[in-house]
């Protein structure tokens, strides 16, 4: 494992079996079975660049919770904590549509992995604990969700364990109203906070412009503001200043992910203790990497492997 | 359409998405998406066989609901009565494990299927209605569905209109006690009832043997009773006495939708007029037909097909 | 359906089974089964958007007829009056060589498509007619089939139903001189005439430049005369001037029937009654739908899925 | 090549493409690509177990002419007396429904295969001919072919080059009258007549068991007369009395081409010098090979790997 | 984990990656990857039946050992004490040329694999050790291999660690004789020797019979002597007598790795205490699973999976 | 065959079966077989063209080895003069990452192709010899076949037969250093040079530019040299100056490849007796065929096929 500071980097949420579809969904065909969620996505990414990773939540005690189980194991991403219920482990279903667009369609209500409590939550974290990764995905789920998450926060600040979250927006799952309600609570004392621009001003109401929503943000004594871009790259917006780093040009094979990879190599450049510039550069790397292959994690780098796309000339070595 | 009597063979039921896979779930992989249920399994067989052919039941308002329709429409079942809901289309996943064994998976708890009502079998009766096939798995669904299914029965009871009753009993939505308690109301005046010989215990609790139950049922006013043997072919119970027909000797690829497929053509062949004898043998080979093919449905013949299997010489007419 | 003028859309011509390789035919692999053929196309897409559409034609008595009913079945296009002849249905074979280039190989010769004649019109179109939509590929199919459809075209003359014609014109099927003797009699008109510059200068050939070529066909009395620009969009020449729509920017993924699903948006927003410069947009919604998913129709939108190209954002809404 | 008489041994007939559907056609799906034909079929087996073997015949100028010729120059059968047609290559659609049937359907009528003429088979003969294989499936396609085939026959026996006959009666292509009166100007003098006991008889109708038209056939001269019996292996009658091989105990996966298997395998001993017995063994052997796989001729083995089945052990030699 | 007397179950000898191949490789098309090899499909399925178990090995430093070190992530088996190598990860290929005939091709000379020196083994087995399992195929790989597992053998007599040995004669890599002079050195002392009654008459040369074979090798103070009959089932004998039990009726998908799955399934039984009846009794269902699914180990149960066969009625719980 | 100066198109060098996979070799999945090779590539693509094409060089006596010479029959490639060795055949693995990378593994070190003698040149070369073409593979493989491609060369000078040699630097064989000491050596004398700027600065050391190592290449007395530019095109050198000609604007599938197809394109249309700006052209044009297309050779045209980019429309001729 490389020189993070002691303990793990754990992250919590609701992983799902994901169903991909060549086409759409309504003339049936082929499906494919991939681990997802995003937390799971950060922590396979961390495993993956060598870092001690794991992932804690509640999985159905099904044949789909024993696949991502086995995803989980196969990735090295330590998963000893995860509780199995008798609920169904979710499912979503991902239909691309051109290779712009694909859309996403949950099967997790009343999952097993929405099921996520405080208690669990006590069980998870009580490790020597290096980072936690939180999104705003999990409050979103349920109540006892809700409860869970900003309790995981809430021991973050009092074991003073530095943390991130990204906003992770779902429309499907609640209102900006109701996310800019809870939103606050969760970010408050945060390491690192990540979103689009948008999501951004959801966690940030008062700012007018992006800059303002981040200005805000480090106001309430977050650490780092980053806004992911896109095919613009990525901004780190700190106490020290602003920061941007261009996207690698790659072409576009499956954006799904892209978001979550693009957060994992921020984050695993923070665990190594690069700089805001290094950081963001392995952040968008790691998009790279996201966007030219299939699946969520499926193609992301060891760390021996960064340099294929980070050489930037494409070339073939035979 | 085929010389029926005057108006539609109507079923009703649960449609669901079925996944199939063709090993271990926990290791992933391909899955192939097929419309499934016992009920749909039935419609599809008649109306390959031509004969006017409904179904009706609920499906979710998602992408997994318009497959189904899109299956339906292709192979010509009427589905115009098909209500839509907001919750989701129900989804079983099919483990394949060995040639003999097979595993599903149900994630069908909540789903719109589960919300057929008396209203709706009211609105998908209000027709034409020349056979109604109705099995004892919608009343394990839910308080609603076994209200909405014996009103059914009781509808063509009231209407003498001639139904039929598959017991398809299943353990993983109801013990065999409730079962017991549910079946008397829903099969009484059927013209058929038909079911494995454990199945039509179930049904006639005081019968000790196969024939004793069957005596039972008739006793009740049960026009036929048919027991499925499997390998062993089938028997049919009539006031006019017993009559066996052997199986069709085919190699089994996939016994998924066998005993579906042998109902649907004992049913053809009563709607064709023919006689018991004829029956039993229709039912037989489309259980062939069913077998030796993957897929609930996908094999079953069109009334052109049938002699493919029934000259029985296996030859390939190069 | 929607608010279109009485009567279905209709559409006539040829139905082929299309066996797409995804490399150079001479190596051999696999094969996909698709129903195609310029009408067919259109009817598919037009019923996709809630039109009510049929198509009429001849299938052969053969499996590849059945699955091209299956197949507009499936997709809600009523072809209750097509007739089925001991000639065979006709194949194509398309052959990607490269993300641009695909060619295509016709096994129709002698098909049970070109004996459409003048009484399967009659059959065809004895009902309550919305619209007619044509195209140049049948008149090069067959002696019978080229009074077939000019037969059609001269009914909706007669009978004031408003027809469009897509020209289409295939080198393989006939050459340019044939084609431009034949045209202007097809065309006649048409509220609709729809080509390429190179085509429409083959129905006008007066006309030195594309503006002049349709200004010559609106002369003759057609009321819209719409070129087809590829990656340029689309223009449409009326008597009240010219308008220009842009292509949505998609990568294309396989252009194949990307002409036919911009015809079938055009005539969409034209039956829902949308000005012209909606038409284009439609037209080249459409298009943008169809060259980012493999198959000439599979990708195409339903009317509620139509945005989501039309947001032109590309984001996947998790 | 192995100790034949000098020069290569020959067939000739008409080849198609073989288009494989895993289900019903009508449902749609993949299809594979095969090079096929009964006299090909024969050529390519022979040529696996190093015999100098050679195909002709006339094959579309098109793409799936191209792709029977690479099918052949792999499998290293000699086509360089093929001619080359405008008329399309033929194709075959081959549908399996279960293990024990498929169906096949024709797209041939028309076809280049059709147009072998007696010039063609002037232009394949005109070499070191070693022996001449023919079926009865060439005269049945057309009157060309059919005097081609009869010309092929005469040559053999005016220049005393030993030939063989595979009857391979097609009832979609003629009736049993036609074949007939066709026949026996067809086996008149051929060293080796093989067909299933029904064609034996369609060739010596004063037969009355298998037995009495094997006796007529040798009585006209011919040499061997070989009945393949399926299940139950095969039968020589010389003018030396009978023999019988059983068939290898294989699982048959495809039992498409196994005759043509059986056919080679029995020319094959001859060419080699082998008794009778040898030769109905490694007919029974070929057979096997050919129904324990996909394919018409894909699982054959080459010389070194005909022990494969012969130890009959079933091992796997880890 | 199951009540096994303290300690891990451990395994150590060469993994290699499968490359599987649906007919014969010299046509091509496409392989699957597979982590394979006698030692590995043992500890797998170890594992899967919730043991303690550890495999060990060396694995070249290249995607293929990450392929399978992946794999046995997946599967829970502990592979820590694996060594890296800058040799290439050993390769097989396997043909399936009939249901019941495949071949193997390795491409292991100069492996990784085969480095595994008595150091490696100090490495793998310096750790609270329950059992130890060994087979005749890495004596066979090099001398340095050869060594190492009479080390490990040494070892296990040396602390009394209970150790089994599957002879697994393999033809390709060594001779009989030369087999005949290692093993009795390999199994001296081994609570457990499995092997088919060839591989045991390899072991016990002075055993003119099966019988005679067991009594030699059980008067050398082999604990117990068990023999594979595939379908036949399997023997035991012990000095309390012989005991024999049947093979699970099913149909044989595939029968690599069948062995293996026996050892397995028997040493299972003796971990958790079972008697000799009990371990038969594991080792033919263990067996059955294997037969009845692709792959050498995928389709291998869980404990709470067992029951699957062991109904032995193969219905579809639906 | 096209007007070549007599004599065939020879190359010789190793040939591998290349195995790719879509992601991940860590991952496993489906691998696809190759036959390829740098040299291999360019005598399919002059085959293709209907150039005289001949392949000589080592292969294993076994089924990887099989499929070689089955793929090189099909393409009519001439292996005639092949040499098969107890060595196995070489293997590469090819790993997809993104569009842009990916990633080549060998298994090749010990392999049958590194064992080429100038005795097996001798035999290879044995004939009407109108054309030789090397590469700086072959001599990095092994001290024999350094010693073999050396004295091909040589053959070359001293019977005046023209030879070009494709540099095709491989740092995973050898040193700069070393390629640096044998490339003067096997390159002079010859026709063509060809390489990418860097690689041609190898073989010229001296120069310092592109520009002053062609023109350090012609002082040698090379005929021409020609800089694979990639995106940018091509350029040649040659005594009568500089050429350039821009690559075909296409979008690219898999790069692999597309240097042998340039090197191919150029020497056939020098084989045609086009002068040097039809040598870039074609050169380019096939590189522009491999790139859109997956695999080393499978996309090239035939002679018949090179207009279906060089009109440089893309449009699908329907």
């Amino acid at each position: 494992m490389r020189g993070q500071r002691g303990g793990a980097a754990v992250t919590l949420g609701e992983a799902l079996v994901s169903l991909r579809s060549g086409g759409p969904l309504a003339i049936g065909g082929q499906l494919t079975m991939h681990a997802a969620g995003a937390e799971l996505n950060v922590a396979v990414a961390l495993a993956r660049l060598g870092h001690e990773s794991s992932w804690g939540g509640v999985l159905g005690d099904d044949e789909l919770g024993e696949f991502i189980l086995r995803s989980l194991a196969a990735e090295r991403v330590d998963a000893s904590r995860v509780r199995r219920d008798s609920r169904p482990t979710g499912i979503m279903f991902l239909e691309a549509r051109t290779p712009e667009v694909s859309r996403v369609f949950y099967n997790r209500r009343g999952s097993a992995g929405a099921r996520l409590s405080p208690h669990d939550v006590d069980r998870i974290l009580d490790r020597d604990l290096g980072w936690l990764h939180l999104t705003g995905i999990t409050p979103a789920l349920s109540d006892v969700a809700r409860a869970a998450v900003l309790h995981a926060a809430e021991l973050c600040r009092r074991r003073a364990v530095p943390f991130s979250v990204d906003i992770n927006f779902r429309s499907k799952l609640w209102s900006p109203e109701e996310a800019a309600e809870v939103l606050p609570w969760l970010i408050e004392g945060a390491e690192v906070v990540i979103g689009s621009p948008a999501e951004l001003a959801l966690a940030a109401p008062e700012g007018a412009t992006l800059e303002a929503a981040a200005e805000e943000l480090l106001g309430t004594g977050v650490g780092e503001v980053v806004a992911k871009l896109g095919a613009d790259g990525a901004q780190a917006f700190t106490p020290h200043g602003l920061l941007h780093a261009p996207a690698f040009p790659v072409r576009a094979v499956d954006t799904v992910g892209a978001g979550d990879a693009f957060t994992a190599g921020y984050l695993s450049a923070r665990l190594d203790g690069d700089d805001v510039a290094g950081r963001l550069r392995r952040g968008c790397l790691l998009g790279a990497f996201a966007v030219g292959h299939l699946g969520d994690w499926e193609g992301l780098p060891r760390r021996d492997e960064l340099a294929l796309l980070d050489l930037g000339d494409g070339e073939t070595h035979r």
